[in-house]
């Protein structure tokens, strides 16, 4: 079956377990004093950091190099969302672990990080929600089948091993059907399909 | 001087003008209720997009190809945040409207729309926050002076022309030196140099 929205009512901050609400007073440039309305998320562990989205870089003897989208039904975007691997750091993790044991969990590949992003922020005008960008590195083996996921149960993920020179095609794509492409992995592809044309 | 924040403390939804929180009621693949939490903004109009953000491409028969990013104090960042040119569409404009619009008053420069991305969402897990990305040509003639940003009273906001084959380099500075850069920008700049090592 398809997952599916039956209700969306009013969240009072009593019942709240996930995200909370601040208004920050601050004061300008100016001196002008003034007021901001954030969302923030409750889970932030002793990293200081919310999550991190993971870009799997698969390499193999013969095909062309290739990462790992997901696809997954988001009740704030009310369908389905492609994105990148991608998950909330655990309290007592660092954000390498992280990234390893999502992109594990969500693909089934085993990865090793080869680089991290500083603290980013994802969405600095409405929310304190912020993570690291992480390159992982996979090696394929030739003739090798895909491992087996490892997910939570409730997960309902669908993986897709994309060749990276077709990946911005791809989420063209997928927006035409009428799925949702993540920011963020939309910006990650335009900027390789840009630098084509450098 | 610098701004600064001075308070935070907890935004009663009866007093929230910019945002709002609801719960979710839906059933997941297997049949299971499950609830969501998420934040909104208040502000959508006719466009159904929240907001726009800009990839500025300027063009000039001498320079490297360069793009525009901005640096603003953002207090859900608690800082100084690099991002690029974007903003809120405001109700009665298309998101191509909103995008030149907003690339002029936030650096001045005049342009033309040509790319826009589908709906895009900036972070599915948390808020309903969505947007467009658009890509502007902007043609610079030899000598000419930059032009001057029309910026709101209140609004202060630093324009950089960058190199956009420097832009990665110029993104791990900034954060080296306490600035915090937006998710989507940093993953922009992290796919086009990417696509370097292909």
């Amino acid at each position: 079956m398809s997952a599916k929205i039956t209700k969306t009512s009013d969240l009072p901050p009593s019942e709240a377990k996930w995200i909370s609400f601040q208004k920050i007073d601050w004061v300008d440039q100016a001196g002008v004093a003034r007021v901001w309305e954030v969302a923030s998320r409750k889970t932030r562990g002793s990293s200081g950091i919310d999550a991190v989205a993971i870009a799997a870089i698969l390499r193999s003897p013969t095909a062309p190099p290739s990462t790992i989208i997901i696809l997954q039904f988001r009740p704030p975007a009310a369908g389905i969302c492609v994105e990148l691997p991608a998950g909330l750091i655990d309290a007592s993790e660092t954000p390498q672990q992280a990234a390893v044991r999502e992109l594990r969990e969500e693909t089934g590949y085993e990865g090793k990080v080869v680089g991290m992003s500083p603290t980013i922020v994802s969405d600095p005008g409405m929310t304190t929600a912020n993570m690291q960008f992480a390159t992982v590195e996979v090696e394929v083996k030739e003739g090798e089948l895909p491992p087996v996921q490892q997910l939570d149960e409730g997960e309902f993920i669908v993986r897709v091993v994309v060749p990276i020179h077709e990946l911005y095609a791809r989420l063209v794509k997928y927006s035409e059907e009428g799925k949702t492409v993540d920011a963020r992995l939309w910006h990650w592809a335009a900027g390789i399909e840009f630098a084509k044309s450098l």
